[in-house]
């Protein structure tokens, strides 16, 4: 091929792919590779557009001539002439750069219209209407693109023509009134341009060319691959494609189809065809479309062809397809063909099947699951024919959807919610202060907070919808009034949130309940044979534990101690310790904590029996077990909480700095650690796999005395087998890694406060203020905390991966934060080489997918590509 | 040599140094070959403690054999026999590891000594009540250390004893009394073995050796070893020397000597003596001890003996040395040598004396000077010989002393210090509003905060006296009362300050002025030479700026503008800024402050006329410029007030954070400082050296953005050189210092931040809190605050540090937290490669010299290491 070719047709050869024939080109190319109808046309390479641009504008000589020749070409095939005055070929005119890019120019249609074709191609349709509208569309989109005249002035000339026709919808303006808004568009593009529309067919083609190329260079488009790191020099190639017309008549018509039904998965044939329609026709909704049966009867020969080109799609991009098609005088042609969008159900069941009809591999069923649209599976949803209002929009912090009354306080929602009713907590924030309610309520809504406050974490780790930073919500608990948005409520009144989108709707809404089926075990269970990392669920009650194994948690990576200390019954006692005036009275508080926290563990053991058990010692400050000042009952208590106040207290007395300071505390959490072990080999006659885990360590003389403290108080009660380790959760035991596994028998990675320490973001500042303001503004793309930032984060931890498997060869990895998770974070802690990613029970099944999908990724078997 | 020889001669030659003889024993040795009188004796090596730890505390086979061998020659040297009791040689057991260690057993003396024995030392000194003294110390000393018997069964019968006799000293105590004591000694011994005090020396010898074995292992020597990573196996040495006596007569004494004046670095002798004396008479402090010149009458052989020996010893370890010395029967031994304890001044003027006495080279003189004892010369100082009592003591936050009357609130100090009268500021706390106050105190007293709290970071930038964090204090404003521990006391009073030992004083104390000779500038010109940092001044007015160049700052590496936004007149301005409900009512707001912002950038880069000036832009949060909620002045003030409180400020929107979401304050500043610098060109025909630098930079983007906003804004009001530059104050920061590079021309170390987000300590709870309980109990050893914690912090820097210059080789690289002033830190910073280290101006002086020692360590010449 000599190197100054800068034209390929479509069913040309060329070997410079996606990069030289943009994304547009190679997926019709492909298309008539395959044999399927489309029309015919070719590509402009992007090798046209980087000369263009480097000459200074200028077209590379002996372009035009290509364009020409392959016109000719394109004319042969057609049966029709460009620039014909009787039967003109129309053309559109297409960008299409390698990635896809808002800002771009997109397309311009009816190229080869003038004010004789248009009256020829009226004569040749037998529809004037048909002619004149694609004459007006044609000067529009030509004269925003080309000429950059504002796009408002035709359309304030089009509202006023339909205005003074008493008409709302341009389907009912007649052909004399189109023939009006043509001379109409004609003058404004005058107006604009200083010269009359262009009646020569090649030179709006050429015009039309130059404007794809210049739009490369769109300030938006510049922004938008600045943001995603682009290259300024890839250029675009433009597609001239035949334009076909389903409107010609009853032989005629247009239509879309699945080549499996979206929403359920079932195999066969799904969609909707119109005769002698185009496709703006189904879109704009006037027809009721028939079902794709219809064809049979009124267009058989392209409904078999149809039916044939469906079926090969499908073998070939080996993924359900979704195709709009027209017929033009019985003749098929397929516009565009993409993989489908489907719901999670349809995903799982389309998959299945394809394995079992041989199209695809157990593997490939794996890799090409979103498991974010998993997560829909596992909750209740609401119905997707439902129609309601949106009062307000927060954050998706929980996903699920729930109706309920609303409450406005934790004792409320306890008490109807015991009582059997469905209710909504809505509040300011919560606080742990709340958790009896949280665990009654369907639902939580709250005004403050983000992705990782208290409501939104607790909700996740319960599996229960949750809407945080709702900045629409204001309320008044004294007078037991809400506003949503601009909906004033009462306590009582019937709210429906959607914690999947942090949609809040007033009134009930119809509900679909959760959908774990078959089709989804059985992809898990594939996605089980190809993973390598192991997937654990951090769970805090026996409750939670049996839910975590029942969606195949293989251990509890995390149980938080301190959601104990809230407890029912317990916060007295845990207050009676923090206020004691010395370490005999904080031991005896402590002695009367105890038996609660082994009843506690003897229950998770039981439910983990045969699988390890992580269990985490008190995390918090203890001014988080305090009331508010206010709330304060004794001078003591005042006095106390003033002393434990502190300025950052992310930062402050917690963690292992606790347990250093008030050793007694984590003696009495090791020793029912280890009297529960005992109880429950007694009584099941298997030892409970007991990690013991020490947080916040930052040194590595924390943990060694941390774990003196633990195997000392550990053989003052008995003999068990148990594992001893600590959290990674500030850069400088990532830093320090290799000293701090001369103690440690495993580490896990706390990414959560990792990521507020590494970044210097703290959650509860940064999310609604600076964080969502850099989100917004661009400066970042994700935010930090749920997906885990992994050039820097993730670098942390690779250098704490490395230095701490130098240091001890056999330490145990995982990771306990939110991003254990989330998929894309799960596939970096596979990549880094960890053993176990841990994560809310519900969020088990999506990291065993995210995780399988690693693996495959790894080993060359990543997500299909899909064209069209 | 012998593989199994365990005991060597002090005049031995032997090839083990410290490792084998211990620090002492090789000490002992040193002196020896040196000619140096010292009393004979010899070391049992560490290889026999060793073998003892072993072989399951069994002495190696042939040892006893050994002592017995040198306790023969010993003998001989003496012309004495050990077990002699007509005129026995006694002699000393003393433990000498090679690394000395507390906890460990010190010394026996008197060994030798039995009935008989005592009765014949007693005859052949003609002191009776020595001999009985020697005796009764023995009993105690063995009885303790080598059977484990409670000292204070014997400290209570010498109390006793002295009651019953109506004397409080020892020495009252005559030969009769203390016949009476040995009985009774013996009878506290024979109770507490079971057995009578051992009679036989060689028996007292091998038990006492053994002794020292054991106490290897003692429990503090243990801990002490594992906090400070010194192996356990290393093993302690046994020292045996011969006893001397100074109080055998006219012909003996005893003494200690300077080879040159402790207080003023003089040249010449300097020490005392007293006649027919023991050590410990001297320490009892019941004679007065006469001027070294007596001995030249009294002994002149010993004298002239003495002169040579220092003179000798001087010059062996070209060092001042502080000597112990005993005079026998006209002949003179040496107990001791050491390097001399000395002030300041005299280390000054010693070093610049022995450089051109052509003793040591200037590198030398550099090398040795203790930079922190540097600093006492830049401030006042409680005049050595004042007397006085500690009232409390707080942490020694910025140096210097200070009398002054207490004042309670930041006004009050204002405006008494304005009219002339000294005032020390004591407060809970102090805040940014309180900074007029500080400005015109003479010192300032805080109950709270650390050494980084506002007041101790803002005291040390003026080179004010500031204790902090003095528990002892608590204060009522309202009454106008203070409470230093048990001291009432009402505002007015006067109290004196220590701020570089964290003493307070009730009253006023006589103080010294600061000392800044020519000595001082000698040493100081020498460093100069040697350093290869270059050393910046952390100063925001032209002040602090002249003042700084005064003491030989390169340039300012940090200017504050925050703290001009705290200044009089400005504050309201700020307030509106902040208040402001739009971009546009904001904009107006800072048009207003700009003019003073451009007045402060003309000062300093006028003072800085020639030298680079780094201008940091507006960092605190901006909730630090609005008062406590309570003193809202308006609903408005009262709302933004509660909307920018934040859970966390340290981890909040401040730093660039602000900058981005309000660009236009940066916008303000950075028009000041062009402005400024085009106004100072003008005038002085001298362009500022220019650099910008923005604070809390953790991605890349936020730089790429600051930067761009900084060149457009720069551009738009003139054309200056400047450099742009970040702070890098967070790990993510550290980790990514590749991608940051690429924007940068400048990176700034913020090691405070750092250090407080890499370890995730608050310094606000950390000081007074979790951690001074982690520096009390031992799990840190240094504050990471005062001193760069290197292994974490130091790690990430070095990271930074490695991937910033790969990316940019040219990056210049600073320092500008805190620790650029602490020497072992500066220490760090050379070794990281950095470019210059910034501290307050009053640090500079220690950071020159810390500068050149470091330079001088890595060439070889480090600090001398002292024997003795």
């Amino acid at each position: 091929m000599s190197e100054n070719r800068f034209v390929y047709d479509f069913d040309e050869p060329s070997e410079g792919g996606r990069d030289l024939l943009g994304g547009k080109g190679t997926g019709l190319a492909e298309m008539t590779a395959l044999g399927v109808p489309v029309p015919a046309g070719f590509t402009i390479t992007t090798d046209a557009c980087r000369a263009y641009m480097r000459d200074g504008k200028e077209p590379p000589g002996g372009l035009d001539t290509e364009i020409d020749a392959h016109l000719v070409a394109l004319e042969h095939k057609a049966g029709k002439r460009f620039g014909d005055l009787q039967d003109p070929l129309l053309v559109s005119v297409r960008s299409g750069a390698a990635v896809s890019m808002p800002g771009m120019m997109d397309t311009i249609l009816n190229l080869g219209l003038s004010d004789e074709a248009a009256r020829g191609l009226a004569q040749a349709t037998g529809n004037e209407r048909f002619a004149l509208d694609s004459y007006r569309r044609l000067i529009q989109m030509y004269g925003e693109v080309v000429d950059g005249i504002d796009a408002h002035r035709f359309e304030q000339a089009l509202s006023e023509l339909k205005a003074s026709r008493g008409v709302s919808q341009d389907v009912d303006l007649d052909a004399e009134d189109l023939r009006e808004l043509v001379e109409t568009f004609k003058r404004i593009y005058e107006d604009g341009t200083r010269r009359p529309f262009a009646q020569d067919a090649r030179e709006q083609l050429r015009r039309a060319v130059r404007a794809v190329f210049d739009s490369w260079e769109a300030p938006r488009a510049q922004v938008y691959r600045l943001a995603h790191g682009i290259p300024d020099d890839l250029g675009t190639a433009v597609n001239v494609v035949q334009m076909v017309f389903g409107n010609k008549g009853e032989g005629s018509g247009t239509g879309v189809a699945f080549t499996r039904d979206p929403a359920t998965g079932e195999p066969g044939l799904y969609g909707e065809f119109l005769a002698n329609a185009q496709g703006e026709d189904v879109v704009a909704g006037i027809r009721t479309p028939q079902p794709l049966e219809q064809m049979r009867r009124d267009t058989p020969d392209a409904f078999e062809q149809l039916l044939e080109t469906m079926r090969s799609l499908e073998e070939h991009y080996r993924d359900m397809q979704d195709i709009e098609f027209t017929v033009e005088d019985g003749r098929l042609y397929l516009l565009q063909t993409r993989s489908a969008k489907r719901t999670a159900a349809a995903a799982l069941k389309a998959s299945v099947d394809m394995v079992e009809e041989g199209l695809i591999s157990k593997e490939e069923a794996v890799a090409r699951i979103d498991p974010s649209q998993l997560d829909q599976l596992l909750h209740p949803m609401i119905d997707p024919g439902a129609r309601f209002e949106v009062a307000a929009t927060g954050l998706n912090a929980s996903p699920g959807a729930a109706s309920g009354a609303i409450v406005l306080d934790a004792d409320t929602a306890e008490e109807r919610g015991r009582a059997g009713e469905s209710v909504i907590l809505v509040r300011w924030e919560t606080t742990p202060d709340d958790i009896h309610g949280l665990i009654q309520a369907s639902g939580v809504l709250t005004a403050h907070g983000g992705m990782t406050s208290h409501a939104a974490v607790v909700a996740r780790g319960m599996g229960k919808p949750c809407v945080t930073g709702c900045e629409a919500l204001s309320l008044d608990t004294g007078a037991g009034t809400v506003r949503i948005g601009a909906d004033d409520l009462r306590e009582g009144d019937v709210i429906t949130i959607d914690g999947g989108t942090g949609r809040v709707i007033v009134g009930p809404v119809d509900l679909v309940p959760p959908q774990i089926n078959d089709d989804f075990q059985t992809i898990l269970s594939w996605a089980d044979e190809s993973r390598r990392l192991a997937v654990r669920a951090n769970a805090d009650t026996p409750e939670d534990a049996a839910k975590a194994r029942e969606f195949g948690a293989q251990g509890i990576g995390l149980c938080r101690t301190e959601h104990m200390f809230m407890a029912e019954g317990r916060l007295p006692i845990v207050r009676e310790m923090i206020l004691a005036t010395g370490e005999a009275d904080r031991r005896a508080a402590l002695d009367k904590l105890l038996p609660f926290q082994q009843v506690d563990f003897e229950g998770i053991f039981e439910a983990m029996a045969g699988l390890p058990v992580t269990i985490r010692l008190l995390d918090p400050p203890l001014h988080e077990f305090l009331p508010p000042l206010e709330e304060a009952t004794s001078d003591e208590m005042g006095d106390r909480i003033r002393a434990l106040r502190e300025a950052n207290p992310m930062l402050g007395t917690r963690g292992c700095r606790l347990g250093l300071q008030y050793p007694e505390i984590y003696e009495m959490q090791v020793r029912a650690i280890v009297r529960a072990a005992l109880a429950v080999e007694r009584r099941t006659g298997e030892a409970p796999l007991v990690e013991i885990m020490h947080p916040l360590v930052g040194f590595a003389e924390e943990l060694r005395r941390l774990r003196a403290l633990t195997v000392e108080t550990a053989e003052e009660e008995g003999d068990i087998a148990y594992l001893v380790g600590t959290m990674i959760e500030l850069p400088r035991a990532c830093i320090r890694a290799d000293e701090i596994a001369e103690h440690a028998d495993f580490f896990s990675f706390g990414t959560n406060d990792l990521t507020q320490t590494a970044l210097g973001f703290s959650r509860d500042d940064a999310e609604g203020k600076f964080l969502t303001h850099y989100l917004e503004d661009g400066v970042l793309d994700q935010n930090p905390f749920e997906m885990l930032d992994q050039s820097g984060v993730g670098d942390l931890m690779q250098i704490a991966v490395e230095r701490g498997r130098a240091a001890k060869r056999a330490i145990k990895l995982g990771i306990c934060g939110e991003h254990g998770g989330e998929p894309a974070s799960v596939a970096f802690c596979h990549r880094l080489g960890l053993d176990y990613v841990s994560c809310s029970p519900y969020r088990v099944p999506l990291a065993r997918l995210a995780a399988a999908q690693a693996a495959l990724a790894e080993a060359g078997l990543g997500a299909v590509s899909v064209g069209g």
